[in-house]
């Protein structure tokens, strides 16, 4: 038997990581985002790619109050002796419906433009669609990356995605496919499902050519980060407690009701 | 009642995120660092004090097979539908013993250095370690951020951060506390525990004058990463089923024995 | 090296649980809460004991929309390819402050009543409590047990547990100590903070002699089966979208208010 | 908006747990057994169909080392201040392969055999067993409750569990269907592939007409008794540091012999 990993291991003396000293190398020499990139995918990301991976982890950090960070923060609320429950709670939700979705979309990406040349006129990429939305439709299968329940005119983090792939050169098949996805939804089957954040996001892994896994994983390194922040605030000035008496307060039931109410 | 946040929100058609458009101006124009310290201390960090929040999450990326590691990857066996989870699971032993115990190390720094000039001559340092050593062992108290399992000569890793703190400007009281920490109990005690990573870590964060949660906070946001990073080998060269494998192998017991073993 | 665990372990024909052979012996013959025991205490529960680790374990389980559940919830509107993670997040909270405080009342009361007798007059427990209140406030150390944020006049669980301890002949010091703690509390020091579930709990298994862990585990062994009522009652009619949405609309802010409102 | 269960709510003075009061009622005349039905399925188990959810959950609660209680360990010996931490990690891996799998067993068999009379002869059952196993097999299919790592001659637990679901009247169609696989897989294509437990507890689930989501939802509630059991010995005779240790002896790479081992 032989457990082996290629990414890192200590001795008496020594630590390393791919190869490289820990203490004396990598250390003093990377910073963060490098490390990342060491750690995932085996190299130190340069120029454009390690602006897009950097792209993707900014863009998971955090917008306010979304599922993830309420469950850190009421998390937090019962056991404020454990800060990596609190964050564990938060990321576990980082699923196959918010934020991890990422994964799913790029798989999709990935597995339905593979084939396509990724200098191919639209039209191959908006008859892939229609053929995708079709199909997916009869076998009941989700479209990932489309629709989102606050921003339902569109993701304003859609245009600043799109325009920064474009000018780091990662516009590829995954995005052109996306797009289409987007238009013929709307121009063939009347559907307005703008592009989410999520979407756009697996569109950036699918075009750097990423493990789908890795669109996940990126998106939870990010997100660690927003909730780390959401709760440093919750222990200052705690909104957990709120968040469960207004759920109580909008409570309903005919159970409830026949009893008189809550008093 | 009112529940607030001065993180971010999500208007219609715009996110913010402390004050700031996420995607015209913070996507466009920050790194992943930037945007840690954005979110965690409500700043983008700058000059020394980014290299050293660098350094914190750098250092707790990965280095192998640790107990964080093999969590994570026992659980993927388990569950590959949920990268997500099998992350949760390696994040949450951060706690007050391993990786985590960053946040015990700055609290007892912090609330032990505080009343000491941070120019004050070691003597001043060297007298709060042995009253420290004296009090907590009276008390039954653990003294965090020394001693290690594997680098009982010393860890690698302090050298290292000492040398990058005191180039920053960051060698401090904190540092000062714990470095006598470690002289006193050897000299007056007898008792050679040499200064862990954590150690070093939560050193640096008390004298970056870090929220004492904050340290644990980036360990995860480190951790995250290397998480991930295992989690994609482990789905290509799987290593769990082995680590199962050789612990059942190891495994003894009077009773097992009576029965004449596992055949 | 010896790996070894005195609870159970397989063979390549058979699986023993606490020496039993589970196959022919376990599964054909205990009851859940035997099992609970087995494999908790190392034995199979009898008689009143039997009775109040079932009481632990059903005052545990649920009452509707608390941190907990709204926790799992909100992780299963994210992920909800992975039942376990939304329970895993719904037991993440139940630490020092909510539900897994039953730890924390059972070693308070454990440590604080050992060397009392049992059957002590009535006097030797007031003052045991007052010294513990004043104790307690001048190291700044939480009371564990009382107060509740809903049942302001008396968390309606405690009388019955209370009654059923009496019943079962499990009323004993930490019951005696608890009650004394509310009284006391009143009478001496103005302050009306009736004991809670958790503090009954916590005082039920001081009296059972149990591991103040115990406590805590007994509660998650309840609390599972309470988390998955409502994810499958989630899965059909979600609760959790709208969660979100009453947070997002009580949500407020100066930043976000000069911006004009949310539109 | 109306945020509304079914399960149960607080008032000021009561507890209600499916319309009935949770002090006076529940607490004192239900066992934990009861709570769970109650909660879960809605009603109080009765009968043959409370032994079976009995004998769910204690097949789930524990054989020794295996990947959860591993990660439980694991995680304890990092975090030992969140008993609930380590309990959660234990459970993250309860998935679509271990333990959790009971979930996807259930629903395959639900469907796949829904359209056969439960009475039908044994050559429709074995019909479309084979149908089953040449079509997954076209479409990159997992077959779920089939095989295991160690009872490679057959997993001692199912000949118990199929003879309680008989006695109990409940061996119906989805052990029907499930057996047929074990045999046709043989007969037909030459595989030994025994059933498991999960596949059996997976049947049963089938043959009870749960929800697929409750199959895994009860070896969660059984499984986190087992994961207590595992922690409250690790804290006192601890193994967690010793799978570490046995991990890195087995550790190889071609990179650390390279440089001449760990010394």
């Amino acid at each position: 038997m032989a457990i082996s990993t290629a990414i890192g291991y200590a001795t008496l003396h020594d630590i390393f990581v791919r190869g490289r000293d820990l203490s004396k190398d990598i250390i003093p020499n990377l910073d963060f985002v490098d490390m990342v990139g060491l750690s995932i995918f085996g190299k130190v990301p340069e120029g454009n790619f390690k602006r897009m991976i950097n792209v993707l982890m900014v863009t998971s950090t955090d917008h306010g109050f979304t599922p993830s960070s309420m469950c850190a923060r009421l998390t937090y609320l019962g056991a404020p002796e454990s800060l990596q429950g609190a964050v564990a709670a938060g990321l576990l939700g980082a699923g196959d419906r918010y934020l991890g979705v990422t994964q799913n979309v790029a798989e999709m990406l990935q597995s339905e433009s593979h084939d396509i040349a990724v200098d191919a006129p639209q039209s191959a990429f908006d008859a892939r669609a229609k053929d995708l939305l079709v199909r997916y439709k009869q076998q009941g299968k989700r479209i990932y990356g489309v629709g989102h329940p606050i921003h339902t005119d569109g993701d304003p983090r859609v245009p600043s995605l799109r325009a920064i792939s474009r000018e780091c050169a990662y516009y590829r098949s995954g995005w052109r496919l996306l797009d289409a996805l987007e238009k013929i939804n709307l121009q063939e089957f009347g559907k307005h499902l703008p592009i989410n954040g999520a979407g756009a996001m697996g569109a950036i892994a699918a075009d750097l050519g990423l493990d789908s896994k890795a669109a996940r994983g990126l998106a939870l390194v990010g997100r660690t980060a927003g909730l780390v922040g959401h709760l440093l605030e919750e222990a200052v000035t705690p909104s957990a407690p709120d968040m469960w008496r207004v759920v109580l307060e909008k409570e309903t039931s005919a159970e409830l009701a026949a009893r008189g109410g809550k008093a």
